[in-house]
């Protein structure tokens, strides 16, 4: 075991504060990874503030972050994919039991036996994980994966969760060119949600409440703007739409984007509203519609989803912060006060 | 023009009463049926009595009927399908516009311009169709479907209808021979989705809330029931469906059935509760499910349907009534005292 430097919290209303924990020394399959940026999720702050204590309560000290890019400082011997100096990356997930039915099928994310990157029972050293907002991190090799060379760093790291989480649903539903694609919601997932329909070569529409968005999005990649607001300009899309890709987690009229859905359209969310949505059922059953969520990627799909973004040159538009304003960050966070990602600069750790 | 026996209702509020109608003379592409047995669907009961008004209100007096199965006694001279004599049936529709995206890819149930076969605008004779509850009906032939020799007829009828709206979703989201299906209700539509399930092959369990029609789902090709009021059974199978259809048009608790859906497990209604259902977004996230609803399906399919039930002996489990008794049926329907769909014998019609 070796020391690494990290921010916790100690409860659900402590700030943020520098800590020392201990990570394992890399086995024989694992890459232990200096972390350079992590990007700020949304689900960090739900699990450090323990606001879903009903289905994953937070135990504490709490070290979140699940959007890691680092360099490769060691490997063990085992290990074939990475070697030190590496750009490397880890997502939502650090472990599964790579045996089950879903293992099997490269599904990894429903794994019933997955380890999540924070906040899970920790296989190796007892407690439980700790995630990205660290120095260091040690990752079975099934778990990392490479970042293509063009890519910037701070703005790849949220690829690792707000990009698969829009990419995955996408390519699932079969979001191709020609397609018209809408995306409910311009926020940290939304933009992921825009720049992957845009390069996937879909007619790409945005649906927000804030006209202020509205440049943002035509260069984000938008062919359209709707302010979802005025019924005249949602009655025009109705019946339209291949895919809509909601990513509003406060709640809203579902119905009233399900209705713009084509035949055989599909509305995943990938927010997820804490009160259950009511759903008209004659909307779904009059042109066979169908209304769906998705969680992540699985690890093959996440490094197909990173090499595209090399392809195509897509990463996150991030403000990069230093680790000391993260409880500044979470607040703004909830204010939506950020374009469109967190991603903390780990060098400002080291001053620590 | 001919006139034809039928039975329709004023209004709302009135009973049934004998009438006679007019039906045109068969064009070069038509095929006139005298009717001999129509099938009653719950929709009938909605149209007569104006339950639809907001969305498709009634025009009387209204003839209802689109579970029809009769004889061929004319064809126009450009029908090539069929000849006096054959065994025909309609279903829901009778016209579409054959032109647009959806007609071209054989899906007319999608036309914004289909013409249903009751209350819907006659682009013949004006006014509005008038459907099964008649001694003869003229329709194009490519509207007209052949059923299989061996079939019961009282039986057939219930198949353009409650048939072809449990076998269309169960073909489209894949319903195979090993997979683990589930149906909702068993009423006129439940009880075709499990005679539908068991002849695909799959692992099917019956949800009812009444243990007395515990018996009669194995005698129509349950493997398992399950009592849905009983949370505990209930929780023995979460996760495990592959598909689910349900045909419960009363609200229930949809969010305990879909977290009974394995990974991409699909619940799909074909029953439309008055009012949206409130579905929880963290249950379809999870193992990326889906929520959908489906109307009928495709001539083509209701073909393949009507084929399939020939292969496999399959009808509807029907009571015969004759028309006289129609009000009485109606009451009875709202009750859910028919095992399990009532099919009108129009030899009674005659003696009017």
């Amino acid at each position: 075991m070796y020391n690494s430097k990290a921010y916790s919290v100690a409860s659900a209303t402590s700030p943020f504060a520098h800590t020392t924990i201990t990570r394992r020394d890399p086995t024989e399959q694992d890459v232990q990874i200096e972390i350079l940026f992590c990007g700020i999720c949304h689900s960090d702050l739900h699990q450090a503030r323990n606001e879903w204590k009903d289905v994953m309560p937070t135990v504490y000290p709490c070290i979140p972050g699940h959007e890691i890019v680092g360099r490769v400082t060691k490997v063990g011997a085992a290990v074939t994919k990475f070697k030190p100096g590496d750009i490397a990356a880890v997502g939502c997930m650090v472990d599964s039991d790579g045996t089950c039915p879903e293992c099997r099928a490269g599904l990894e994310q429903f794994c019933s036996n997955f380890t999540l990157t924070y906040n899970f029972p920790d296989k190796h050293l007892g407690g439980v994980t700790y995630g990205g907002y660290s120095d260091s991190i040690v990752v079975d090799q099934r778990f990392v994966l490479r970042v293509p060379a063009n890519l910037n760093l701070a703005g790849a790291a949220p690829l690792l969760c707000a990009g698969i989480t829009t990419y995955s649903p996408m390519r699932h539903w079969g979001v191709t060119k020609g397609k018209k694609v809408g995306v409910v919601g311009l926020g940290g997932l939304g933009h992921m949600g825009v720049k992957f329909a845009h390069a996937f070569g879909a007619h790409v529409v945005v649906f927000t409440t804030s006209p202020s968005k509205k440049d943002d999005a035509f260069r984000l990649g938008a062919d359209e703007v709707v302010i979802s607001r005025n019924a005249d300009e949602m009655q025009k899309h109705a019946g339209s739409f291949d895919f809509i890709l909601d990513a509003v987690a406060a709640e809203h009229d579902i119905n009233a984007f399900i209705n713009l859905l084509g035949r055989d359209g599909n509305l995943t969310m990938v927010g997820a509203p804490d009160k259950p949505l009511p759903v008209a059922v004659f909307g779904l059953i009059f042109k066979r519609r169908s209304f769906s969520g998705s969680p992540i990627g699985s690890i093959a799909e996440t490094q197909e989803m990173l090499d595209f973004c090399g392809q195509h040159n897509i990463t996150s538009d991030v403000e990069v912060i230093p680790i000391q304003k993260v409880d500044e960050a979470y607040e703004r966070l909830i204010k939506s006060d950020v374009k469109y990602r967190f991603s903390i600069d780990m060098a400002s750790l080291k001053s620590e």
